[in-house]
């Protein structure tokens, strides 16, 4: 048999090779695909998403328009966008994509501004910032429809009606909860992170296997034996946890809440402070949605040749700036591995000692790996497909909340999923049902 | 060294040691109990409790005692009561306990209004038999004041005024919330149980061990290469799971909701039918909170020889009237093991299984071993503790409504816990509880 | 149906309901029974066993007795044996028992001798106390065979033949070793606990989860977030850190071997010396098969309130004299939990701190327990019926030398258990065994 | 701070970095070369090495050539060069480097055949090869001593004496071994894969995460909830089937060994036939260090989709010959992805199934990742660099045979590496050794 090579494919080829390699993994969504094309529930809308541009968002923009959607894709970081796929989607799929990958930050905005400048009814963010940007356009009261000078010029009836928009991570959801207690969201929003199909399975399963893909990829080393140190015991730092100690590590859990720190003992890991934990790890990892986890004391702390990583969604949780300046040198020794000299001791500039940091502090899955795996972007953009379509279905009735997709949509996203599997389970019987609704029945 | 011989002991001394023994690793209890005797926060209340009468009920008891409150207990399944317990909480503590070991149905009801009858302030439940008492008693209105013929004999002032009831377990939770929805419930109650400090540790991690260790005191079998079926994947389901794999079992997974059944598969356990999990099952445990989980059909399918076994809070998740049915002869093989031999076809007699129930159905770890460890129950009981507070502090407040405790009380709970282990994590820095709280801040 | 109650039941009838349920777990002997009844080939040889005296032992009894033997038994452990097991072995099978649960020192060796009065020309040993008895008996030169004074009395012909040993522990093992090496090993000896099917199986899942059992039944605590010491990394360390792990414990591991030590890093746990584990375990466990692991200066350094027992086999390895002379005051708080008050510094005699010893440093698991499980149990006493067998068709021809068993009899064990299990597994091919047995295919 | 762009680099100063990355794990072989460096114990000597020519194998390279020795080194396998690591070694080493990435069969030959050019008077072998190849050559009687026609020319004394070989694998050990039982070998060889600290660590460690690594790289698919089948339990299976488990796959076991087929059961996995297997399974691995483990009848049994990799030495135990012939059509559909396209049934040409092979049936790690991490080869290394040193030492003393390293050495490089890891552990004390050595004292 004559064997393809990929290196002689077009990008455009290579990024549909990788984005039918992806459906493989994303029966859900393809099942949604298959009812959103014979029911054309989006059928007219304009949808703008701003989302890493991955083989896997590039199912879910295909699913949009299948049902009917006008869809139009930016990057939602500089850095995760894969070439080849946004090249896939504009010219397999005709779906405009505005993002190219390492753009600097004044593309990104540009590139956000032109999804919006499509004037959207419908948008979609991976940390906030598309819906951040719509909130600094002049906005008519609750209605949110937009007739002002910059975009009239888009709508020929001048006016430009918006539904709704949906967020897909925690850090995303944290702000737009904020933002909604400030009375400062005007638009309602669906907040596909708190299906538990979201959470439950793309921060815990996802970000735990692809930040040790990432770490694997980014420096080969053995995990087994040593002592990684996990900032944060959300349901990432969870999912980390569980893998890095199923990769043989010694894992120790770093975590400002009682409860959660508490639950991380019971289940045998070591909890410590942050200062504690980089004298000993030979890995830190954080995964906190907060800012400055590690800061510049724990770098003078640190043991030499500490590698530290981060998971979590921005790039603030190690302090840079602070390990810029209290460094004599830097310089890459991998791909994703930049390495720190800072002088260990005031007065002896001979004794200086060594501090890894990979991906440049950014989602470390992303930077050195290829982002979470399809299965669970499966189910998180199954919410997301569904999450439109509730969307339109509801417009005029939703306020400007924070809203979460309703229960039964939740389970029935995690019902087709086992059934892709293969994998059948019981339903609650006529008398179980009734034995749970009722109070009489005692001891 | 004289070497003391603790069969000598009296019944109450036996208990005294017990007690003793349990109070070790209830560091959070007792460091309400020293707050208790200093400020006495119950001083003057009659307080009624319905709980397992064993050596961390006797703890709470005599930590509520320290607060100031006259006390009355009563137990709360007639199965699990320490005679011990029971008499050294009489003769050390002063404290009436109404519970014998093995009474029976009558005598058991008599009790629950035996500590009715002292017209208790605060009530405490584990599975809301007690509530579910006081709801049969003639009531006057919302007010809970009670004044009738009955109970007027034992109160001089021909008024019970009462406060409140706090409820230890899921299945007493569901039957409140039910009696709740119904308009049914008549008295604020805290679900002690939707606390994290109780159900995330309790049910989890205290039945998960509690139930092997039920499972190997009943049994003495190796669990290492035994296939294992977990009927109920909640908090308890998932502790008894991680417990069962740890012990070198595989473990089959059946729940009815799609998303646990979902989870329990991405965590790499396998999720089955019931009536697929008993034909190869070598032992089965329900944990759902729910009836007849094993029924009649799943007898006839089950495997030759298969041991099952409860943990859930009442005896009906198996049914038990439908096996004795079925079964030709019944014997005991050893103290919590009854061997049911029932004919496997229709047409030959000779044909037949044999099927080995534990405990008689009933919790696993309260009839073969000795109930949660008390590190579990220093949490759950610290809640109890600060509920009967809590209430008290809000009495005419609360309506009659299923309330849970406050957050902070449970924090302070799991931050006590933490403490007491030597453990220090971090706190949040200012900058970083200002991160959080900003949304201004992006990418 | 009516219930029958085991109280009722004569002991000897209480030992047969012990002994059928072990059986139920133990299909690789009762295979082999079937075999002996059929085939006889332990014909006309008496056969003394010094072994713990249990419902598994007692089924070894069984199948040799029906393999034609004649069987005497001792207990190998004063302290193990199951008194209503050996009523109904002299009961139901007629097998003479010698063994008495607390029998002191002196009784433990005329039970001894008891069995060796019956010149057995097969012995089984666990711990090789028979063994060394037999080398203390007048010995004509190196056949064995045995016509001096003592012993003439119990033989009509004036010759007791032997034919050789089997001996079932590492302890036992090591020890025979030594003697072997010194020239003092007078007979042919099977060191069952060399076969696979033996210490692969027994010495780890047997001792993890047994010792897990009696920790268990010893103190009830909850294991979640504890911290366990274990020294030893053997088969019987690593089994129980994989259990004590399983039960949600931080485990470290204390092991003089460099290569064991390091195995247990790469695979996870901590490794510590023993002074630095004592200062922070909750509960340290010896399974070393050495003496004072545990000795005065660690129990000096302990943490207040540490819980230590022993899983190995001899009661050496926590040097409780030193204990007992460093402590003030010693008393039972739980059945099996002494608790040992000792001054903590030289100065002040009120600052004490309380050290628990379980089951008297016993083996745990027969102490707190009731030993191995079964299943276990199934495949070591396979071994040793096997063993027997060997020895007495080879007779004459072996050497006064430590033996494995063959190979083929350990995989065939294997193979009967994995039937009896319901599993199969593939065999090599034709092809694979000329892959496997060739050198000539390469790159 | 300037950044450094690796890309700008040139090839043999990106291998530098690339070894300097890999030295920073491997402390142990570090130490040996610092010793090297001062005792030149293999001053003179010229060494041939037929290895993975990887960062880690460059580091121990530069430990012969500090040891004195004139090193020569090629590829073991035709696909693992690191071709920048090559290019390292001759530029910053002077040590010649037969190798190139995908050289062909022919040139991967002729480069044996230049490192044996260069008389090597001992040699390393990944595989056997090498040796080989030299067996191929004429040989002057048991001595070894070559001065025939091809070799005559390099030697110009006549005569090459050659010392002996070291082997690094199961596999190639296993070949060996039946060189020796067939008398067909004429050299001495140590099996470094026969010290603890290389097959406990390497195989079991190194095996089971780049294997992991190896199936992230070529399909970043999640395997949490997936179903993986791995053929093999020795070593690297058991290695494996841990990290699998880890990362929260459902593991079955396919196992020819009873014994060993037993374990994996015991250790709570499936153990299965592989035509059951994979009928299930979403990935199979093998690493049996057997021939055609998969074979046409299980791809004709297996589940449409299923991924089927090899982590065993050679790449014969998938047949592919096989696949290719039932294939209708065979694309790359990822880097290291081979879509192999099957008719289903014989009478339906529609009816098709997928079969995916990864890295073409090659050693995973090495195809799609960067091979073992340099922790474990640092110990499998150390036991080269010593077994070198050894054969020199005992030159003109050993056999023909395949020799273990000393015990000692063994336990020594244990002992280097904890002590590298910061990690102390206890040592016998004399009473503890006095007791283990004595068989008087018992019961």
């Amino acid at each position: 048999m004559k064997q393809n090579d990929i290196k002689d494919l077009s990008l455009a080829d290579k990024g549909k090779l990788r984005i039918d390699w992806a459906e493989r993994e994303m029966p859900v969504l393809r099942l949604i695909k298959t009812r959103f094309e014979k029911e054309k529930p989006l059928k007219g809308i304009r949808l703008g998403a701003c989302l890493h541009v991955t083989a896997e968002t590039a199912n879910l923009m295909k699913t949009l328009k299948s049902g009917g959607a006008e869809v139009f894709l930016c990057a939602s970081n500089p850095l995760s966008t894969q070439d080849d796929v946004a090249a896939s989607l504009v010219k397999h799929d005709e779906i405009p994509v505005f993002a190219i990958k390492g753009e600097d930050s004044k593309t990104y905005f540009s590139h956000l501004n032109s999804v919006l400048e499509a004037c959207p009814q419908i948008t979609m963010d991976d940390g906030a910032d598309l819906v951040a940007q719509l909130h600094k356009l002049k906005i008519k009261n609750y209605e949110l429809r937009i007739n002002n000078a910059k975009y009239e010029i888009q709508n020929t009836n001048g006016n430009w009606e918006f539904y709704g928009s949906s967020e897909e991570t925690t850090t995303g959801v944290i702000r737009l909860k904020a933002m909604e207690k400030d009375g400062a969201l005007k638009i309602p929003v669906i907040a596909v992170n708190d299906s538990d199909t979201k959470h439950l399975f793309d921060n815990r399963f996802g970000t735990g296997q692809s930040t040790i893909d990432g770490l694997l990829r980014a420096t080969n080393i053995l995990i087994a034996g040593k002592i990684i140190a996990i900032c944060g015991f959300g349901f990432c730092g969870r999912g980390l946890a569980d893998r890095a100690r199923g990769m043989g590590a010694r894992v120790l859990i770093c975590e400002t809440d009682s409860i959660k720190a508490l639950e991380a003992v019971m289940m045998g890991f070591e909890v410590a402070q942050v200062m504690d934990a980089v004298q000993v790890a030979d890995i830190v990892i954080t995964v906190t949605g907060d800012k400055h986890v590690i800061d510049e004391k724990h770098f003078k702390a640190a043991k030499d040749g500490i590698i530290i990583a981060n998971s979590g969604h921005f790039n603030v949780e190690i302090n840079l700036d602070a390990l810029a300046k209290m460094s004599k040198s830097k310089r890459k020794v991998r791909e994703f591995v930049d390495e720190y000299q800072i002088q260990n001791t005031k007065y002896d500039i001979r004794n200086t000692k060594k501090i890894y940091i990979l991906g440049e502090g950014r989602l470390l899955n992303l930077a050195a790996a290829e982002g979470h795996p399809a299965s669970v972007m499966d189910m998180s953009f199954a919410n997301q497909a569904l999450a439109a379509e509730w969307i339109f279905k509801n417009r005029g009735k939703l306020q400007n909340k924070v809203y979460r997709l309703p229960v039964e949509m939740d389970q029935e996203i995690a019902e087709l999923k086992l059934k892709a599997m293969g994998i059948s389970h019981d339903a609650l019987t006529a008398e179980q049902k009734k034995y749970l609704e009722s109070w009489k029945e005692g001891t």
